[in-house]
């Protein structure tokens, strides 16, 4: 399993992924889940992949053929040209695709199933950034005001805390402080969902990558979020009466 | 679906269920999916169902049917004589092993399957209170005190908080206030848990039922209680400090 979330806002977009693959909880490896493609001055797109690794590696290899194979060709479509992000979800969608006519038989015909899912993010040019969930038919849905973040993989357990506190108008390091704290609730709760988390912050109209970081187990910030966190709620708990009857 | 939790508590049980059952999005209906068997000074016994309503149902039908049946017969076996908790859910496992002869085959042919799960709890004369959850297999397990509370049905919105705060010490109306908070979180994630929430709270060694409630949705305990814990959980979020890197 895998947990990823990001959350799109009127500064920005945040991205978070854990970094666990596993098949069976005899068989745990690390592995990244968010990439990236930059142009400076002209485009960032995030991606944040879960489900069966094989799919969204393959579909990564595809998009990056895309870029390197079109070296000097402005018709060819690639993440690298493609005119704005709902033409960048399209690609990545049609990828999904592409795959899928390769391994969906084979693994349809087996317990596993084809699954993959992808968040999409970023910025190109003048246009505002936008956050998209691509689904593994390869079709896929747009974030708004009304709901901000979009979760992928084990999402359950982090959430409630989402639904409480989410909104567009968070500076990123409220919103990434957010993710962090439903991280936090699912790596209690689910042993599939492992540190280290990859995050990114991306700034409106930057057009680059600024602000990125892998925290591990043993991140001072992180242990501090969680500790102040459970002992928030236990003192909230307290305020409350008790239930009666 | 269906949210149910329990906790076993050093003074005793506390039970919660949601009462909506649906076949899909557009059927959705009330059923009651806490019921209990009391006999003053000998027993309380409660129960609480997930899964196929058809399968649950059967299963108490037959259950009550060994109560009748037995009547004036001292080696006949019911929840009425068992003579411990255990036996009690071993009868419990038995009546889903009965009705899997009866539906299993139709049910699994189908993508609906063989669904059923249950929490059992009470206590029978002076044996200490004790909590089962019995799968659809007709097997079980018992809450402990690293565990003292058991989920069925759509367990994972409510998790973390149970995680965070429940402990075998608390008294009956503290672990109630936390399971309704459990409940708040998974009422507010997924459509398809509805109050009202049935709610018992038994005493250890009183061996009768004295705290019991239907909670609907204009309670005033409830919605403050919702409104409370939202409040403290944004105030809880702006103590912790921003992420920055």
């Amino acid at each position: 399993m895998t947990y990823c979330v990001a959350m799109c806002l009127d500064r920005g977009l945040v991205f978070a992924s854990d970094t666990r693959t596993n098949a069976g909880v005899d068989n745990i490896s690390q592995f990244r889940k968010l990439h990236y493609w930059c142009k400076q001055d002209d485009r960032v797109i995030v991606m944040l992949t879960a489900g069966n690794l094989s799919i969204t590696q393959s579909v990564i290899s595809l998009l990056n053929e895309q870029i390197s194979s079109g070296d000097g060709n402005p018709d060819h479509q690639s993440l690298y040209t493609v005119p704005s992000m709902y033409r960048a979800a399209r690609l990545v969608g049609d990828a999904v695709r592409s795959v899928r006519t390769i391994d969906g038989p084979s693994l349809e015909a087996t317990r596993a199933g084809f699954s993959a899912s992808i968040i999409l993010g970023g910025q190109i040019g003048t246009e505002k950034p936008r956050l998209f969930q691509i689904y593994s038919e390869g079709n896929f849905i747009e974030a708004s005001e009304e709901t901000p973040y979009l979760q992928i993989g084990e999402h359950k357990y982090g959430k409630p805390i989402l639904d409480r506190v989410a909104q567009p108008g968070m500076r990123l390091g409220q919103a990434a402080k957010l993710m962090l704290l439903s991280f936090d609730s699912t790596l209690r709760s689910n042993l599939s969902v492992g540190m280290p988390i990859d995050i990114l912050l991306y700034e409106r109209d930057s057009l680059e990558i600024r602000r990125e970081k892998r925290i591990h187990q043993d991140d001072e910030y992180f242990r501090n979020l969680s500790a102040s966190w459970s002992e928030a709620l236990r003192m909230a708990f307290t305020t409350i009466d008790e239930f009666n009857v």
